[in-house]
């Protein structure tokens, strides 16, 4: 590709680091690096690390959540969105900034962006689905349920690109791919075919409604996995619940590769010290 | 999936990280940084190293095992369960904490909730493949059998969510995933076939009653692997027989995936600091 | 091979580490080693570290650009391109060179030579290919078609081997190979398949003229990967939006495999150091 | 399975971690830490090792041999085997116990049991082998043969089971598994299909009678492998001859799935010491 | 196997750990511990780096090269050839010998035997080649040509067991293996169509005579992969286009799996100092 425009496309906006649409994202996964720690934190350490994950106004990113993590991989781990890419990593560069970054390590992350997915349908789409379910085209139920949609749609989107992050006390998250071995490979699959998988996959989530909320953003280009997953539960029973539901659709049974697992319980900074005694 | 309960639901339970059913269960391996032991441990290390894995009352999660661990990648390791997360992980935090933390590296660890897997016979299910095989469904000896595995059944269950943990001197402890490579997908099979795999695989085990004993914990959402199995041994010589003769079960030879497996000898904490020669 | 040339054939060049054709390719990926980093960069190291990607003439590379990282892995990354290959490597090897070297760790690299691919049409493939097309092969449109092309591909050619860098935000770098798996190996296809499946890869790239450039270098025989790729990109938006719409293309649908991706913000050294929370 | 035993059944074993048959096998790689190492190691560190290699007799396993390993993973490895599986553990924890273990490093290892494979025809199917191969049933050859196996098969097993350590310069140590891919699943083949390929493999190894040595410890439910092979060879070059030779057996070329290959050199711990420079 | 020779076989060699016709080959690649190095190497350990690679002669191996590597995770590499193991990694040792092993890493490394390939047509194959190919067999220029091939012969082989290394200034090396896996299985291929592929192969290097020099070794049962590629070029350009050219044959195509690709350039110990501005 040549980096030259066609003479008759539109304008192309300016130079920006800002997405049109979606928010960048990142998840940050750190250890406490106990084989330098021969003593708790110093108090200077401990107000540097509840700085970081309560920055002032004017760098605080749009979106922060903290969890302590099971298990001895992570001890704790943050999702952080906002448009500005800089800002997202800032929140990253000031935890492990001197001197408190001696005794932290970043263990995992996922670079992504949110966005609406190709498979959420559009108005006409979803007419055309109760259509095809047998509805009648003329009927006045129909007509209900696609304005119902048509009103809640741009709130959902809206909840996709800006989510809003539930206050639940647990937490998973882990990237995915879409398989492209011979033999299962989405990437050939016809735009019908997949959008058909898709909306299967989405009502196996319609069970969990109220129990289980999902962010889907998209690390194409950006990271090692093509999508990260982020679910939020009222309980953790929720999420292997949900997971393993799930893991049957066709989707995900045939065309889904997962990457690591972190499960996470919803913690403030001081929570976090405190249950890794580190002060 | 909108995070909205339909109207007409049942009410949701509160928010909470106990599961309804199963306990939280961590399976933790160690090794001492002999890299940074100029000596051995210090009296305060060792007191932390005990206090650890015998914690007071208040804190002490409903089991807890330790085992030191043979080859070189883990020196011993633990498995807790416990409704609460927190008290789970607490163990862990406990060891690592300074100073300690200095001379213990985490080298594996996994994250799972106990269940009763769908591939347990409810009454009913047990009663139908009685009959299937061949057993009169007037007969009193069904009868019998069936009153019998009613009886049995809490019993059993009660031991696969709040297991009880055999005083064996041998274990051994490894994750596995189902695989869903295509022409071996474990996913795609119809329930009535994978209950038939599960039930013949159960039988392998039959033969090993007395001289094995196991637990099977979810590890799906919530770390790298599906499940996790504990086999708890009255001989090292079992594991491996029991290990090879399920490996030809079609369940396992077919379908099955193995991560890393670690063979341990039941030790408390004054065995394992003698066996690590660390005091 | 013997190492004897044909007593018939042209004379050999002379030995030297210089390509004929193309430049040598250096992507080098680092993040500072805060474990080390009891305080921040001592000012001979901010000057060591600023030297290193201003290097002054007479051993400055023909090409040097930087870029802040996002995300754990890599703090900040370099791209370097020069036709003597240790003029490359010694941008990385000012970089870590003592003092410095200690609070600096190589995370990721990769070696190339820039190149005019094999799949870049010549005047004859490209007239040939607006024939079977449907164009009249002697039409006025069909030759002025070609000699606009003839006019371009110098041009073009010279941005391959020796690219200018845009000055765009954004850029992401990844390395591939392509797929020798039974059922899916791109190089048992023949020449005529293979370069129609690249002709189409490159419609794909056309959609985002202005708003993506890229440059593929070869790692054959060099570095653990085929290819790697650089996307230079106004928007960040643009990078996902480019790499999920080839991903359809068949050539990266059923051949490509991907090695790590690295996304990252043009920065010069002082907003690097600035942006890490270094100095 | 519900670790209750049939009533039926024949008494249990006491509980203990010693096999009924098998010895514990322990395969240990090490690497000094030249990191570490600003000078020789002290007088205090040379006698451990020593000691850790020539155990006193109260703790010395039934079987020790060490060698210096070839490459820069390892600098030497040790093999060792014993009933108790504490005992063969405690070489490796006194050769890394403070202040030694500063200055090495566990860098591969596996545990295992040794046993006598199933492939191991009886008497009854050495007899019945060699009658499919053309023996006449009553020859008083035929009965010869299998007398004579009769009288070797129990020196044999014992070497399988309890095996002397040949004395010659070269070994190499490797682990393997069986495939279950689909298309070469060596789990779901029938018996008779699994012994005849592993026969014919057998029969591979006897053209290096005198040359080559080998022993087959078992892995399985233990460790990451499902087998551990050590070959013992009078000369190096047999190694490389006869694990070539072998992978154009069925049972390789098709099921076999390597893991790690350490090649070494018998030395005791003085030669070690000096091989490697490090006093 | 019995490690009991047949009493009718030839008597056996004494016990060695020379090869009876290759050479041992070691390839080692290493970085400088940058991160240790908060000055540049002292007097003493560039003294003992230039030793090293310049072994007094008794010590000295037969052949040694050296070379600085692009890329970050090695600085520079050595190819070691000689009839002792101990002799080849004696060089190894001698450069991570305290003290200048605090500041060197190895980073990667490759045990391996030259031989003669069961693929190299004997005379006679030779012959019967040419001759499927269309000569007559009573021609004059059959028996000259098969003359000259039995001259050249010797040589050949010379060169593939104790190779003269050419002086050339670029190099790349490689490990790879034949793939076992279903539907591209080269081990169970037959030897005629083995070695028809093999000859493929060789007519690809032959366009590349005077450009650029290759020497296999053998890994097989000595270290994690089959064979080691050495490829020395004139120029870097013809590594990649050798590489390259070489994918489409088939026994690369479909068989070959390759390992890390290492390139490097020609260098003394001095060079190799100054280019890592470690001194």
């Amino acid at each position: 590709m040549s980096g030259r425009p066609s003479p008759h496309a539109a304008p192309l906006p300016e130079p920006s680091t800002i997405p049109e649409n979606g928010w960048h994202c990142g998840h940050f996964f750190y250890r406490f690096r106990r084989e330098a720690m021969a003593a708790p934190l110093t108090p200077e350490c401990v107000t540097q690390f509840c700085a970081a994950l309560s920055p002032p106004d004017d760098v605080a990113p749009e979106r922060i959540a903290s969890y302590w993590i099971s298990g001895h991989e992570a001890d704790f781990g943050l999702i952080v969105m906002d448009p500005d890419p800089a800002k997202v990593d800032a929140i990253h560069q000031s935890l492990i900034a001197p001197p408190l970054g001696q005794f932290i390590e970043g263990v995992w992350s996922f670079v992504s962006i949110s966005e609406v997915s190709e498979y959420v349908p559009t108005i006409e789409r979803f007419r055309d689905r109760l259509i095809s379910e047998g509805a009648d085209p003329e009927s006045d139920e129909l007509k209900a349920k696609v304005a119902a949609y048509e009103r809640r749609l741009p709130m959902m989107n809206e909840q996709r690109l800006r989510p809003e992050f539930p206050d639940w006390p647990a937490a998973c998250f882990y990237p995915m791919n879409k398989s492209r071995v011979p033999g299962a490979n989405w990437f050939t699959e016809p735009f019908s075919h997949r959008n058909k998988m898709m909306a299967e996959h989405a009502q196996s989530g319609i069970a969990f409604a109220g129990k289980v909320s999902q962010l889907i953003t998209v690390g194409v280009g950006l990271d090692d996995w093509e999508w990260m997953v982020t679910l939020w539960a009222r309980n953790p029973d929720y999420l292997k619940d949900i997971v393993y539901k799930m893991r049957f659709d066709i989707a995900s049974a045939k065309y889904a590769e997962f990457g690591p697992f972190y499960v996470g319980y919803r913690a403030g900074a001081d929570e976090i010290l405190d249950h890794c005694k580190v002060r």
